[in-house]
């Protein structure tokens, strides 16, 4: 029988009403859920203090502060692209571990930047008070982005904090985000990646899993560790069956509140298009990871993240070819417009809303594939490099408010960071990438596409990416400060050969983002906006926004379920991944470092490892801490199982779950298996809040 | 990409066509795929040790001998029966196990019969000789069976060995089987049921799987130990990936010959109609077991045994179901009717006897439920014994060849030893379980049927239970026997309560078994050989036949298997069982029992537990052993995993495996766990064939 409730479960079953659903914004936290369900009420201390001990990575994760002096815990995963960044042929941190055991050893990153969240003030009046609704939507749309810009920048004067206006609910409402930012990180603790990804692609996305997905770095300021007034305690019983737990972080991008014909769209022309060229690149990394093991090393982390991608994307396009899933989504829509339609004074503001977000997603759909190739060179550093250098000269000539919004002011400091990374840059890999985004690119859109023309110029895929590649100077970061610097005349000038084809790409980029701007996203805005509105009048503001890399928490419990006809246990423990690499006969990717065999004998294996909870999570939480209700530390996010990726979508809990690491078990790893005493004394020696 | 190949199997796949398909006969192994796909050819020594080392357990199952001392092992659930029978209230040897030190605490089973087969003899031609075609099909029947009873006779007589005429191939062969017989069976040894059926209903049919489903036996003859020439040694390492493994043993039933008109009566009427028979007498039995500990002792086999079942026809019913299945049956039934209907010698022959088969499937549809309901009153032992007298009397009247095939000369002593069996019988279990059984009969035949009405006799079904049940003797085995020595006479004059209810009951019983042999029972063989004739025809004898409760050998390798995005390993491990405990917090049905416990620290947490094959096996195989190259004992098969299920009508190896305990695990258990080393001793210590 649980058989069939499997095949119900996969088919999606709509979410029980009592499911804790959400990714709250800190300023609207689903109070009324809490303290029925859970006698639980967040107090006003409780809240600003989960908020300033939680981090937001800007490598594309979340984390949090676990000292008082600055120690910051995340995913090994998040941190693998700095680990990969500070490795070298001789000293692979990325397959050795990296273990600083004085502050002195703590080691600079490269690129990386995080973010506190200081403060939120709503903006929504006075973004749309700048926004003249009688205009065409185009209008409209420079408009709105010119009034944050503004805001943006008079925040940073007036405070020297980064300061961005968030759009949530699809641009139902408008907040600035104060940030403190650190940019001064240091690499303290990560362990092997096998050790971090135990059981590897195979075990990617499932539960049980055995996987010690963490790392530790230090903020620092003026050379120094950072002090911080905010940072969690270290639980010292961890998570248990049945607990409320919090989750704090970044969650990336959820798609929740769109309607059926934008679904529509994402399922039957975007993600299949997006999974297809993963699909390809990934096999071209591979390709280029077989000709030897430095390249191998160097092709590592984006091959694991693109295979995550794969994976991620596969789960979502099931999730909305399922017919359960649309009927439950065309329920949803077809109630709310209903309701809206049924009041004469909403159907006069908001009755045409679904049609002009249908034709916006029709108008998305005829152009996405050029759209996509123009806008994304997945996994190019050196081509992206140019192609921004070329634009950022530009923009920086025109007033903040006109510029594209990754070039104003408030944002140039972060964007400086990466641009100027010292962080090393193989031309090998660079070249297997780009000549494969080519090839993709030609193939797709045809050689007469007129990006594609300009892109090969005439030549092979293959020879034009080894020509521009080699011919290049662009990998030292020096030579591209240079050309910034120098300006629009210095980049006129240069004859890099990345730089000249970065030229002669940007009118079709800036012809199709055009397209875009005045098209969808000023559509997708203001109707956005007015669907939002629809959604405030008929059901209040007792919801959540979609997700949007910012701050949110969500709440949930500690708990197993059920697949097939067997029951999955909350937690995986020492003994189950030991167990596991013995029933492999420890081949890969089961193999187990010698040093994790080594304490076999040392740790009790019943020791927590990982555990799963019903907390509504997506990418971009990677890092995010789980907290009980004393905002004690127990676990580290790291993942969600299959049965979540319909998340983007539709939040169930009846399979879908968070994946964690124990708090018990990062301790228990850092001193029997590591050797790090001090920083398990810091974790735990920290004073209690 | 991997989840959407499950989803493929699930539907089931067509199996490929290098699958290790095949329960094969002992006269007709596959030698050509042997030598070609593992370069192995049996010996005619090798298939004779093989044979006359392996064991049927006629409580259902399979088993071995693994010393020269007639010791036997099978499995935990086939031993299940016997040790329910000897346990008490005060001695729970299904709860705690049993452990026999010394020779002298064997204990002697009640009514455990084991056969080995000694020899086989085709016999198809004198059968079918005895047969006038040229008779109606019921006449043929009657001639058919006759010619069976009268073979089975005269070779008793003249060997004194059990004799049995089997039927393979639907009616296309015919076998004489003889076999030694044991009946003086004694317990040696049976672990916790909680560690041999480790998780419980949960893990029942899955992989990975954590059970010592082991139980032994010693065989004994004039009060003695009984020597055998042939026993299978233990294997020093056991299954190890790779390694191309034998199962011998005894599947009961497949229906992978059948046509697709059985198959969908099987689909469309029976397997529902059994399934939610089960399911009402499980919930029956639970409610019984709640009402108190001894209650809930008495019946743990029986739901024990309704619950493995259920699961099973669910997991065949889901295989009917799918479309890939009966896509493929339509298939292969169409190649070989084109192939007959295309030669007209094969057509004049054969052409009509799909149409034949399907009306046969559409008689059998229309009385089904009352036949399975006077056939078998599932789970009732008194009742059934007191028709089974009833019927006893009348038919030993007859001549041999006229009678009951159970009534049969040749089958009198095994049928004497279970009706005399002095196991206990619990008279409130008997009754709540004749009460779900008659009301189920009333609520899906009707009130006014006739064998309801008999059975009921005006009463309401657990009032007419409790009379029949609480009125009744017939627990006492002298009085069945006394019944049965008294004939026809006896019977007659009794007033047991019981054996007047079964008069009453049986005239409806013969009318209907008649029924069956005169209009299914007789096409089903006449048609069957025909069938059977016409498959010889097309594809030579390059085949096997469906499973009959006969000695099969099938082959196959140990390999694990992917499942959802992830990997199944080829075995489990005691550290795998000792960290799933853990990972529930050891809450049933994951605790794990003291003396398990105990050991955790002497046991090597990788020596190996469970392990899965590519053999090709069905319910019956449960207890048989696992064989290397060599012929030495690597495991003990005992379940097979859901995606198994389906082998009743298709084989597939892509997900399907055959779960065995292995052969380390039982020696490091008998040692480490339990302290029997002279039973571990004796199974190493044999000298080697």
């Amino acid at each position: 029988m649980k058989r069939l409730m499997l095949a119900a479960a996969v088919a999606l079953a709509a979410a029980p009403a009592f499911a804790d659903e959400g990714m709250w914004t800190l300023d609207n936290l689903p109070v009324k859920q809490l303290s029925e369900r859970y006698k639980f009420k967040p107090s006003k201390s409780w809240v600003e203090h989960v908020r300033l001990s939680s981090v937001r990575f800007n490598d594309g994760g979340s984390g949090a502060f676990v000292s008082p002096e600055g120690l910051l815990i995340t995913n090994h995963h998040v941190a693998l692209g700095q680990l990969q960044k500070v490795s070298t042929a001789e000293r692979d941190f990325v397959k050795d571990g990296f273990y600083a055991r004085t502050r002195e050893a703590e080691m600079k990153c490269p690129d990386l930047e995080v973010n506190v969240l200081q403060s939120m003030a709503n903006v929504t009046k006075r973004v749309l008070k700048a926004v003249d609704s009688s205009q065409p939507e185009k209008v409209q749309n420079e408009q709105r982005k010119g009034e944050m810009a503004r805001i943006e920048k008079e925040s940073m004067e007036k405070t020297g904090l980064r300061s961005d206006v968030v759009e949530l609910y699809h641009g139902g409402e408008y907040w600035l985000y104060r940030f403190k930012k650190y940019t001064d990180l240091r690499l303290v603790m990560a362990p092997e990646m096998q050790t971090a990804f135990y059981g590897g692609d195979p075990d990617n996305f499932t539960f049980p899993r055995h996987d010690l997905d963490v790392a530790f770095f230090r903020a620092y300021e003026d050379g120094k560790p950072a002090p911080v007034k905010h940072w969690f305690k270290w639980s010292a019983d961890g998570a248990k069956e049945g607990d409320l737990v919090f989750v704090t972080g970044h969650p990336g991008r959820t798609d929740r509140l769109k309607t059926l014909a934008e679904l529509v769209i994402e399922r039957d022309a975007v993600l299949p298009y997006l999974l297809k060229q993963y699909k390809r690149r990934v096999l071209a990394l591979k390709a280029y990871a077989l000709t030897g093991p430095e390249e191998d090393r160097r092709a590592k982390d984006r091959i694991f993240s693109f295979e995550n991608t794969i994976k991620a994307f596969t789960g979502q396009l099931e999730g909305l070819q399922s017919q359960k899933l649309m009927a439950q989504k065309s329920a949803e829509e077809k109630a709310l417009r209903d309701k809206t339609l049924g009041d004469k004074k909403l159907s006069a503001r908001y009755g045409d809303v679904w049609e002009k977000l249908a034709s916006t997603a029709v108008e998305y759909g005829r152009r996405h594939k050029e759209y996509l190739a123009r806008q994304r060179m997945a996994g190019t550093k050196l081509p992206e490099f140019a192609a921004t250098i070329v634009r950022y000269v530009a923009e920086v000539q025109k007033p903040n408010d006109k510029r594209y919004e990754e070039f104003r002011d408030s944002a140039l400091e972060s964007l400086n960071l990466r641009l100027f990374s010292p962080a090393p840059i193989y031309g090998d890999f660079e070249e297997a990438v780009l000549a494969d985004a080519l090839a993709f690119a030609k193939d797709e859109l045809g050689e007469s596409d007129p990006w594609v023309k300009a892109a090969l110029d005439g030549k092979a895929p293959a020879k034009q990416a080894a020509a521009l590649i080699s011919g290049s100077k662009l990998s030292d970061a020096a030579v591209r400060k240079a050309l910034v610097d120098g300006g629009v005349q210095a980049v006129e000038a240069s004859t890099d050969p990345l730089i000249v084809w970065a030229r002669a790409i940007d009118p079709h980029y800036r012809e199709l983002r055009k397209w875009y701007e005045d098209n969808i996203q000023a559509s997708r805005a203001i109707q956005g906006k007015r669907l939002a509105s629809a959604r405030f009048a008929v059901y209040g503001k007792g919801t959540y926004p979609d997700a949007t890399f910012t701050l949110r928490l969500s709440y949930g419990k500690v708990a197993g379920y059920g697949e097939g006809t067997t029951l999955v246990p909350y937690k995986t423990n020492f003994g189950g991944m030991y167990a596991r690499g013995a029933a492999f006969d420890y081949k890969p990717p089961f193999n187990v470092m010698p040093r994790v065999l080594e304490a076999q004998g040392k740790i009790d294996p019943a020791t927590p490892l990982d555990f799963v909870s019903t907390n509504d999570i997506i990418g971009g939480n990677s890092g995010s801490p789980v907290l009980n209700r004393d905002a004690e530390y127990v676990g580290l996010i790291f993942d969600g199982n299959i049965q979540s990726l319909v998340w983007r979508y539709a939040f169930t809990d009846e399979q879908g779950r968070a994946i964690a690491v124990h708090s018990k078990g990062i301790l228990e790893s850092l001193k029997t298996i590591y050797g790090m005493k001090s920083l398990a004394d810091e974790l735990t020696a920290a004073p209690r809040l």
